[in-house]
């Protein structure tokens, strides 16, 4: 494997003068985190005698995971993953290296690279750790020889918590093509960066042959359309094709989506499919001779938005007051297949082989039962539970029984009337004093995450949580009650997102969530007529505040200023601020936006509103 | 005021010349976060007619609390922040500015500095936010003079996600004095830092006066001696005495302890008390005339340790195997302290002024009810809550009453037995299949959790949880059971710990944990006979593990190398990691510890074991 060094063209245009093509490999993996046996084998199997050559290419973190948060730095960890790294480097080693004219092997891997202080082992403490590549090919060890520039420490990302920034562009040279290398946030430099790596390259690097980010970048619902649009840029800049890795995974709420590519400055070139595993091949066309001349001058990039800016992104449309912008079928689309691939995902991983979902005879619930039962792959069951109560209608319990019927999922039903008579009963004896109001509502929804866990505790079946960002943001629900779950998929979509994916489901397979419970007024049913208008806004209201005021974007003055009455925001704003306690006991949400709950959200509970 | 700039010693050394005393007033404020209006207040106070002349120092983060986490981002708070500015610096410009001859006064304090791109008006987008001093006197407005230039991001610190680092010393001159600004982690500077604030001080500042560090420095029970070991290296370094201003106050549950103090070489010339808001006053000693000298060598900044090797620390001794070593009496005071001013923040902060705390027969459950009657401060008042089930022994209810009546807390008793048999025979109905094992045991935790909740629904109490570090650890505890509360004062604490803590305790304020309680041996009393030791090693040996483990100190391998059994420490790691989801619904801890779980805990849920 040679290296291209900057200012050595002669170097390079000797290697150029061969006319090859270079077969490439995108393996879009799907790996837990810290599934060394997994990954690792993954790695020899690719490299083994039945291996083809050509360059692959890994995602970001491959040999590990990611992300691993505190696991980085986690002693057991760090020996097992040394460990790996031996046993592999004495398979690679083993390989038969390729001769003189036989085509070659070149694999490039996302991985930590722990540096050790002179005098430690690499068992005792690192002085530091790099997000690195590492390069390997057959009859030798693995070799870090990149290290990540740019580390994103915004939303989810705290990666200037474990790694330290590298400071050196890397330009590879392989079977005579020259290949810049990037990982993920590396393409994304804006100005306020320490350091611009694309910017860089044009300037030293050029005339490059192909660009290679290996990448592990979380979905949301915009993502796709924002990499591709920034890898033609980058593609434009450079005057090179641009090779996108991306993993494969559900960590948590979020997501890695693959639909790794290959771009050009006008467009993609391959794309591997969403949400699965997939090894994208992509022949590299022959370029034209290059001749001994000097790197053309190649314009500068484009200037891109400041680092913050990007944060600073809503979907409200421009209307007075402005309302939120439907989410568009497309959208939809990949809203529903990124909670499938996100329950089956959390479930797979923290072995569950059955979900269980309470149902209230509303939408949230029924949306959440359909979008499980659309969920299950072989191996996976679902179950429905109904607890009714005191002031749940008979019309409730009737479209929960059609509902489970039409999507032939089975559902139990146990009464809570008895027991919250009963604990009203024992209350009253203990305090001398009735249960009422708000206690007394709450009472009705933590009997039923009792019986949801007792029920998961006997026969180990996932509960997934049914509360959607309306709710989740305003605090309307009961922490320990409704607000229970190992997963949350609807926590990142508005109560009027909620309608817009229901309705989907409904044109696409076929009405299985009646109009009937579309149709009814939203209610916790809780008490005797309850509305959930009662306590908040109208949701198209509630929603437009809210995407103002979480997504960074707006003010409460702007919200005002652009047509919402004061009141309705600043009552919006003070109970978001107040029901942060229910949000930090929270399950983790599938993350389908730019800005949601979960890790990325970030706000203290004690503070002065 | 005059600044100085390095190279230029004419300057100084003309100032230097009044032999003057400068009085130093260090602020050790204690306000709620984003709490503008007292925060402003206070300083209009402490500028206005009545102030006092001489050098002011607040804390870092002064002008709104610290850590905002994301309202640092936050639109609305961005707007009320920059108002309050313009409404202080309205004020500060109508002071009257101080006469020739006359004292001087002067204030430093932290805040956050928004910088924006030039077309941007302060209401925009942000194009970076420095944690910055801003200076202030009468007569002029707010003006920020110095960006703190290492941003810590390990642990519960999240800097570099909001802030961009400075790149420049600040040495300014007061009343003749030579001032060098440190905020807080710029005095703790390693290899491995970007920059070594301390050691360029010293090759570009000296001679010095005075070094200043604002800090916002949180407690543990080891940091006031690293804090003081560390201010008098940078003395000895520096040449010049320290004064070190640290904030008060309890967020969610890290703490911020005061403690300031003005330090030199040799020790603390002036410290105030921890926990409580203070202006501790030092007389800053007339110094020897300086001459026009170019400024001395001075030796080197001592080699500190690494960045990740300050993480690395755990309290086990040399035993074969290693146990924990004991907290002494001074870590117990300071313990005791700690909880109790955690307490009171807590509900202080969230508007609760009644503390509910379940008790079980148990020691964790006494000794929280202890800690929360030895935090209760007028208008905070106090509840008692027994819950007794099927397995609950005779001795268990006689030792709570027991208690109570020592404590003089009020005590409520609600029997669960009933509603244990009603909740059986509803799942059985509902489920066909007899509610037994691990789920039984668990819905008697939930009914507890239900009943406490809906005594906090109705009267506003706050719920105090009850579980200790080892339970938290290997997910010895039911989630939505004994798991839940507004805050953890134990969950720092291993239970061989507690022991010690509720020993101290009976030592210092007579026997309030009756002897028998700390005799017996931990049981949950969910099934019959049932012991923690039935499914966990011994405490000791539990707890010896989880040090090593959770410190990032030791590994599996280092564990069982120093004389743990490999199948004990095998089955800790593996009980703590499954039990991450358990964590992750947790409530905020009260840290007391160099790593806790809380906010500075991130380990994925979803990850192979």
């Amino acid at each position: 494997m040679l290296e291209w060094c900057s200012g050595d063209s002669s170097h390079w245009v000797t290697l150029s003068q061969f006319e090859i093509f270079v077969k490439i490999y995108l393996h879009q993996t799907h790996h837990s985190i810290a599934d060394l046996d997994g990954i690792f084998s993954y790695l020899e199997e690719q490299m083994g005698p039945q291996k083809s050559p050509g360059l692959h290419l890994f995602p970001e973190g491959q040999l590990v995971g990611y992300p691993l948060q505190d696991l980085y730095l986690d002693p057991s960890f760090i020996g097992s993953f040394h460990k790996a790294l031996e046993k592999f480097n004495a398979f690679s080693t083993s390989m038969e290296r390729e001769k003189e004219g036989e085509e070659e092997t070149l694999f490039l891997l996302g991985g930590p690279e722990y540096e050790y202080s002179s005098r430690s082992t690499p068992r005792g403490i690192p002085q530091n750790i790099y997000n690195s590549i590492y390069a390997v090919s057959p009859g030798h060890p693995l070799k870090p020889i990149y290290r990540k520039q740019l580390l994103p420490g915004y939303d989810i990302f705290d990666e200037p918590k474990y790694f330290t920034p590298g400071t050196e562009n890397k330009v590879l040279s392989f079977r005579g093509k020259k290949l810049a290398l990037l990982i993920c946030e590396d393409m994304w430099s804006s100005p306020s960066s320490p350091c611009d790596p694309v910017s860089l390259l044009g300037e030293e690097g050029a005339p490059l042959d192909l660009i290679v980010n290996l990448s592990a970048s979380p979905f949301h619902l915009e993502k796709d359309h924002m990499r591709t649009e920034r890898a033609k840029e980058v593609c434009h800049h450079l005057r090179a094709p641009l090779a996108y890795v991306n993993r494969v995974g559900g960590e948590d709420g979020i997501l890695f989506d693959g639909g790794s590519f290959v771009a050009h400055e006008n467009g993609i070139l391959a794309k591997a499919p969403f949400f699965e595993k997939n090894v994208l091949v992509w022949e590299m066309p022959s370029s034209p001779k290059k001749e001994n001349v000097s790197p053309p001058k190649v314009p500068k990039a484009r200037p891109r938005k400041g680092a913050w800016e990007s944060l600073f992104h809503f979907r409200l449309d421009d209307r007075n007051p402005p309302q939120i912008r439907p989410l568009n079928r497309d959208d939809l689309d990949l809203a529903l297949a990124a909670i499938q691939f996100g329950l089956r995902e959390y479930a797979d991983k923290n072995g569950f082989q059955k979900f269980l979902v309470a149902l209230s005879g509303g939408l949230d619930s029924a949306l959440v039962l359909t979008l499980t039962k659309l969920a299950l792959a072989p191996g996976l069951t679902l179950e429905a539970l109904s607890m009714p109560g005191n002031f749940t209608s008979p019309k409730s319990n009737e479209l929960t029984r059609s509902l489970c019927e039409k999507l032939e999922v089975p559902c139990r039903f146990l009464p809570i009337k008895f027991l919250h008579a009963s604990s009203r009963q024992a209350f009253l004896s203990a305090f001398d004093s009735p249960l009422e109001g708000i206690a007394d509502e709450n009472i009705q929804s933590r009997l039923r995450a009792l019986f949801l866990y007792a029920r998961s505790n006997q026969d180990g079946a996932m509960v997934v949580n049914t509360s959607n960002k309306s709710e989740l943001s305003v605090g309307y629900s009961t922490q320990y009650g409704d607000g229970v779950g190992a997963v949350s998929p609807l926590g990142d979509l508005y109560k009027s997102e909620v309608y817009q994916l229901a309705h989907h489901i409904n044109d696409r397979y076929g009405s299985l969530i009646d109009p009937e419970i579309l149709g009814r007024p939203p209610s916790a049913e809780l008490r005797p007529g309850q509305k959930d208008s009662d306590s908040l806004p109208e949701y198209p209201v509630l929603d437009a505040i809210l995407e103002g005021l979480t997504s960074y974007g707006l003010s409460v003055s702007d919200l005002v200023e652009r047509g919402h009455r004061r009141e309705d925001v600043e009552k919006v704003r003070r109970l978001q601020s107040l029901s942060e306690f229910k949000r930090s006991s929270f399950c983790p949400v599938i993350k389908l936006k730019f800005k949601s709950y979960g890790f990325g959200h970030r706000v203290p509970i004690s503070k002065k509103l």
